[in-house]
């Protein structure tokens, strides 16, 4: 049913998340088919985006009859990568990294962190949730011996980097960074950043410009 | 030396605080003068989109000579607005906002937030550093009475439109918004948004097709 995924925009590939975010409203809300129309009202996206970005994966609709929204909200799913579970480490146990530990656990339970680390003595062996800090010299070897497909860096700017380094020589398969520095990454390792200072500084820009 | 601010690109006001952020580097490293090509090399944007960014805001470098980093990186504090400091409360005292307090307080100082709200009773009267946990009951007059500009939002995405609506109701002039929701707010109060859960489902996506 679905074309293979290559030459899908990263526009599009962020828009994926929201596609699913909204089906699982409606589907919570007992709305069984959706036509482009309606969901571009509650998207904000224009209908013929939504038809072209379904079109890209291949049959999601009949014309005229609209989508059904439990198969879509499957198969964008599917896409994402829903439908399997990854195996990742927290690494850098301050409040930001317990948060993501808290968040990614509960999230649709696919992204459960099998342990968290930090450099700070103090922190070793206690648990957030049933998660457990760890010494950061174990990292390499955990990684390699739990099978760890995601890196989560929640560490400050100036260690980042060294972790980044670390697990890749580990094997990682991704990093999710929330550090706030560019990782240089050997190609075949997927990197997403969140850049919340960016974030805050476009909020600055935004206000100080919204006169 | 700054030309009006109307018609730039949402992509230019996301690269400014990558300026920033690099050119800080460069200061603390002590250098003084960084020609747009070096720039280039160590950013990863062409020499040439540099050039044009600078353009944008007037003339920062002369031909041949380079650019003085430490005006530079001056200049684009100035157009990012970190030459005003922002009155802020975080709305969610759990994990998520414990972290944003941390990390707004220490940013450069200009978003130290004046409160935090909460629901939960057992939360009021703590402090996160500085900053005391209150009853989000206390929310409108809290906002109106010390003239607070930013709200940021760490609340579950169920209670997310409430709170917006009730930061709007006490004329917020912007909403820095973490909770994995659309919000929907008046034209003239500024939204950003951080969606954690987009960019991890990215992630997933982007390793699921890795192959």
């Amino acid at each position: 049913m679905l074309k293979p995924s290559s030459g899908i925009s990263m526009a599009l590939i962020r828009r994926l998340p929201k596609y699913h975010r909204y089906l699982a409203e409606l589907l919570e809300k007992g709305v069984a088919i959706i036509s482009s129309k309606e969901l571009s009202k509650v998207m904000g996206f224009t209908a013929s985006q939504i038809r072209q970005d379904f079109n890209t994966f291949g049959e999601f609709g009949q014309q005229g009859y609209g989508y059904n929204v439990e198969v879509l909200y499957r198969e964008i799913g599917r896409i994402i990568g829903l439908d399997q579970t990854y195996r990742t480490v927290i690494v850098g146990a301050g409040h930001l990294g317990q948060a993501i530990a808290n968040y990614t656990s509960l999230k649709e339970s696919k992204f459960i962190p099998q342990a968290m680390f930090d450099i700070n003595p103090r922190m070793f062996g206690i648990k957030i949730g049933d998660i457990e800090i760890k010494d950061v010299d174990e990292l390499e070897n955990f990684v390699r011996n739990h099978q760890i497909d995601i890196g989560i860096i929640c560490t400050p700017g100036s260690n980042a980097q060294e972790v980044a380094d670390r697990l890749v020589k580990a094997n990682i398969k991704g990093i999710w960074n929330f550090a706030p520095i560019d990782l240089k990454i050997p190609e075949q390792v997927v990197l997403e950043n969140v850049h919340v200072s960016e974030s805050l500084f476009a909020l600055s820009f935004l206000m100080k410009n919204n006169k």
